[in-house]
């Protein structure tokens, strides 16, 4: 049922005039042409549940992404006269923007479910193919200038910089940087998986 | 003669059968597609030379980056009996990269270029459009990272942070500041074409 229902979706505009006209010529390209259909339509819906998997691992790293960065804080057990030691995300605008853009993703990656299962059960429809291409295009910008802002940041939490005076600040909040290291790792990867949620899309659009 | 040669290569599979056996019925699908692919043609015609234009600016653009990050240094007109104050981009490794990746997407749109003219040439070549979207994703997420990793330090440089103790640079070094600030718009504008890049080139694939 569903190899009749794909096939019926190619469109391939063959006039009316030629079955009417050559009855036994209009079948033979009909047949291999339903043939190829089919077989295009199974590769095609491959490609469409890796998508859909794929997106699943993505909501996976950026939601740990989010999650991590956004819970992390640290207060140093002794204090001044003045004031106590704390480090939470929010004191970084890096971080901040960290925690949003990869929110967003979140929210995009949980949005475009839907249209990634349109595409496995519907795997000739190239609209919907080019709109996700399209928005991950946008968010593989997004979240990958999130990930590397807030890994220069940490680099700089790390090791410091002598030439600007900056210090280091893991000295002090050791445990701080090291979850919010996780997030930034956690975040790249999910980068890596919206380029190759674009390479994927690109492919399965070339061969339609 | 540039329409014959575009039909001839668009790949409708009719088997050789179809004409010998049914020649009146043959001929009208065969007319149809060869006007269809004309259109096609030229619309992705358009398409392709836009892309050409687009990976210009964005060369300008990154050479812009490249250039502007790469020479720029600052020397106090003061100095301690220890050292003299001096700012270059090689002093921060966020710079760094950023000079890297602004010079390899330089390279890679110079080498894209032939690709691109190939895209005008033979427009239906759906090929060179793939690999093009591919390695243009790449350097989405190549250009956005290192722009983005220059931007959270330009911040940090002109604005510090009180709760990491990080001076703002920006009051010694005011030029510096600034040249930095241009390279980083320079990159966002190289990464913004990028992005379209792609779409421009999702959207050409969809059409093939």
């Amino acid at each position: 049922m569903e190899a009749t229902k794909s096939s019926d979706e190619t469109t391939i505009h063959i006039p009316e005039s030629t079955s009417t006209r050559g009855k036994a010529a209009a079948t033979v390209p009909a047949m291999v042409v339903s043939t190829k259909a089919t077989q295009a339509g199974g590769w095609k819906r491959g490609v469409a549940i890796f998508d859909f998997i794929l997106r699943l691992c993505a909501i996976a790293a950026a939601l740990a992404a989010t999650a991590t960065m956004g819970t992390t804080d640290q207060t140093l057990p002794f204090f001044t006269q003045f004031f106590q030691f704390q480090a939470s995300y929010d004191d970084l605008p890096a971080f901040q923007f960290f925690v949003i853009a990869n929110a967003v993703a979140s929210g995009y990656l949980v949005l475009s479910l839907p249209f990634s299962i349109v595409g496995i059960v519907r795997p000739h429809l190239t609209g919907v193919r080019l709109l996700l291409i399209i928005f991950d295009t946008v968010m593989v910008a997004l979240i990958t200038a999130a990930a590397a802002a807030a890994a220069s940041i940490v680099y700089l939490a790390h090791s410091g910089n002598t030439n600007a005076n900056w210090n280091p600040i893991c000295q002090q909040f050791g445990d701080f940087c090291q979850s919010v290291s996780g997030a930034v790792v956690a975040s790249f990867i999910a980068a890596a998986i919206f380029i190759f949620l674009v390479m994927l899309s690109a492919v399965a659009l070339k061969r339609h």
